[in-house]
């Protein structure tokens, strides 16, 4: 073959998964299959793992349609990553809560985090270790990037799971079901009932009370469901993963194809909301090539307001006792 | 909500997946994540496993395009299905061969056959357990389905760890490079070099000795590697999942969008190539939603066509030894 | 090769498309580009075009995924199809009003719908020739078929107008924003401004005039740009195409695809939102394998249900007028 | 809402289309459709035309995954494309010869392509225009760029056509058949029989005579078939449209999603297969996010060889008559 002399790749498609535990490898399957990225960057401090996941990666590449995929230790590999997901940690076991996981996690994002920057300082970080909002804080600490580049998956599963149990209660498809949560991904996480849905017909439209304290369907209880996902499945198949890993890979898609649609994710919030602590929270934002472009500023209650807040207040507590 | 009466759903995308291990659970995340089908019903006895999975997959259907996802331990639950992939049985260990596994995974397929043909008369059963070879001609005795409608994943897997070798030391990317494995999935699998290509240029117009005893390139060495992959990949990491589920879902979607393109699957080839036994191996086949549509007959040399001689021997006396 | 006996195709992928304007051909692009039938069937009366638009698109097979097209002057090339569009009739020129075609257009669906009836007793009907309203209404008459499978293209169009139109004002992407237009298609069509919003959050719940008569940022004028919409494309360029064309292939994916998902078509009203007349008339709708599942029920204040129940006698005026 | 502060876009997923005729806009709808660009800029001298196509397009938007669409006649609306198609010129009438337009393109394109430059001095040109190979040439001088940067559609249609021919005659999908044409685009375009094949499985295994003199079979009237293509559907419909805007997108699509596969696409072929002319022809070549990456060396015979190389010498001349 001819050969033209080239300079390196433009395209942008190059996207790193660092953790290739259950979470990890979720996230980079629903990538591949999904033709988002152009290339495909995996990392992992274990070598047998990560050339076993890379090699199965491998043999299916001739099933889609574009991606490269390598495996390597170093981070030198991830040089020119639009888009770097961070996965890696300690995992959240049957009884754990999120939160507790943040002092340990933190120093492995010492590790991690630099070195990303060092090989792809234009690059967008997206965080979904736990807890993922104090960690998406660290990162964009650690990074000194601008807020807009440093993204935590946040409630973006929160919100899908919520528009899931609205479609099977409703008896329609969850596509067609919107529904926000925000705030802290985990048990403090914020439904947002006077926006929720269904094929642009609102449910309170119907009957006013939903999700409500007079409520007498107690719609109330999806939201309870929703916190209670994560230990759910963690009791029943052992770890979470497919869920978060088809979240990831939608945000995914968003950034790399530029499309400037909403979800909710972990961001800056400080003010927003008469937030004043500078700490991440997931809000509906819009996504594209340079991370977060916008937040979209809902029109909240006053229990709402003081929700997010206090959710504010409660990380804010959390970062202080760390050490960055 | 107005509702209309309606017939039951004619659509043609119901996809069964029985076996929710690994290697299921990656057909499953492939099936899903590029919206092959309409409707996805899991089926396992570990009612566990199968509650956490299901609601694992369902809580990321916001993020794809119209699949419903259920989980049932009963097989009522499959009805309808256009197409059942069997991935159930005792996995592949280290140091296991794909043989050993024939006469326990035979027990299992009694169960498991009847009832998807109970439910699913008109279906299509795509197998994956191995040995593959063996158990789809056991699915083919045991569902009394003409042979079109039964079909083993085969050495579609090996065809792909093929195009990626060869794309590997091509230094191109896998979907253009071609190459057919054909025969046994598993150790005595038969690369067919003289149709290995790039970009339609055939590698033997360019050397000649690419893939003999004279190639002083060792180009047979990617064969061999192919030949080790699973192992190696168990070694590595446990078991593999994402080739054969990325796999998989490629002949999924043949199958369900009709496509009449051409995979290396195992099929009934007495008859085929001067075979006399009534045994299933993998020869180019063109799938679409009758199941296998034609068998393409390559043209193969005396040594090609005794290594398939050899396979279709071997294979019956394994099947003459188990009771159907 | 060795070809397997089989039965005819059971896919349900067969799409037919009768009249090959420009709006025709713009529909056959978008669905097949798409890779959204598995089989396309074009249908005109002047065998030149038809030859001429076929072999055009035929060209290009190469570079989708599984489509089959075939062009036939006579219908019983299109047997067995899922879903057929009608485009046929007498086109809408500069001056004319959509309803000034229905007598003539009338008399060309007298000799087309019987037809696709008799080849294709199963399918579901999608009308689009204009005035599209009482044309799906006659298409329902004509074919006796249940109601569920007839459907007017309707306000899908308007309604994405809308949106575009919605989006380029906020200064966000057309995806995030939602709104509905319903009742006929064309001048007498009505925004529902109560619904209309940005990535969940209402518009109206940031300013509550949007869309009234005390509304200073007049919003209302969208509506007046979506009415003027096709006139001005007339005039501009001669026709439209693309819009419509983008709009049918979403309405067919969602059929053949059973999706579940909701659309603005024209159905049969009659008992919907106290409407006593037998007419079709657009509201969203739940579109799936069935034709229309569902009719979503909108919460109307007393303006628009005035507006909608004009909208349904004018149309029952201009029914009785014609000779079925 | 809340806005970051943020940077111009990264994406490299921008487009401009140049020309609105049936072929600009058959790119455009099939690259839109198939979600292929993030940003879709259509430029054209005829401002009625340009805002017409425009407003249709953007009314299809919300059908579509994350395209934005502007027209403008001004050029700094294309500031920052990844990828430039010129569609623009004298179109070819019945009985016009593609390169009886070159010297009426030639001016045309004097007055494009420097401003294309200006704006995107990074861009990739992507030449549709005919003669389309005289003028990738000409797109090459004019803009100075490196070679790989500017390509030709050259004999990428007439491949896909071949393909279709094929398949028809096998009685298979086109997807499955494989064969290039080389050379010029039109008249004098050269198949490439050695390579045909289906499904792996090349004709001249099965009959060594297929496309040569002894072929009793004829063959060889499918190469007549694929040069005839173009005057035949212009014949019939006026003009070509649909097989040239798929084959444009297939193009794009490599580029944008660097996918490295292989196309026969006109490219600068001094000192390849001997030819020592500084002209531009179609051979296979790799695409990716640098334009052509690599240009794959077939194995030609002699009179494959000496057509090849009286394609040059004409294509030589013609350049040189011209003033550029």
């Amino acid at each position: 073959m001819h050969d033209f002399e080239l300079p390196s790749p433009l395209s942008g498609g190059k996207v790193t998964i660092v953790g290739l535990g259950h979470v990890g490898m979720a996230c980079a399957i629903s990538i591949l299959s999904q033709n988002i990225a152009s290339e495909l960057v995996l990392v992992d401090r274990n070598p047998d793992k990560l050339r076993g996941e890379t090699l199965d990666l491998q043999h299916g590449l001739a099933f889609v349609r574009n991606a490269q995929v390598y495996g390597d230790t170093q981070y030198s590999a991830t040089a020119g990553s639009k888009l770097c997901i961070v996965t890696a940690g300690v995992p959240q076991g049957p009884g754990d809560s999120r939160t507790s996981l943040a002092p340990k996690n933190l120093e492995i994002f010492k590790e991690i985090i630099p070195r990303l920057v060092k090989y792809s300082p234009e690059t967008i970080l997206l965080i979904v270790t736990n807890p993922v909002d104090t960690l998406a804080y660290a990162a964009w600490k650690l990074s000194g990037f601008p807020a807009n580049r440093v993204i935590g998956s946040g409630t973006n599963l929160d919100s899908s799971r919520f528009r899931f149990l609205l479609s099977q209660r409703l008896k329609v498809v969850p596509s067609i079901c919107h529904g926000w949560i925000i705030g802290e991904h985990g048990d403090s996480s914020i439904p947002i009932w006077s926006d929720a849905s269904l094929a642009g017909v609102r449910l309170r439209d119907v009957d006013s009370r939903v999700g409500t304290k007079k409520d007498v369907e107690n719609w109330s209880q999806l939201h309870q469901e929703v916190v209670g996902s994560a230990q759910e499945i963690i009791k029943l198949k052992g770890y979470t993963s497919w869920g978060i890993g088809l979240s990831v890979a939608a945000l995914t898609r968003a950034i790399l194809e530029n499309s400037q649609s909403s979800y909710a994710v972990s961001t800056l919030v400080q003010g927003i909301h008469d937030i004043s602590e500078d700490v991440f929270l997931s809000v509906p934002c819009i996504l594209g090539d340079t991370g977060v472009s916008r937040i979209i500023l809902q029109t909240l209650n006053s229990a709402e307001l003081a929700d997010l807040h206090n959710c504010a207040k409660s990380l804010y507590e959390i970062q202080k006792s760390l050490h960055f």
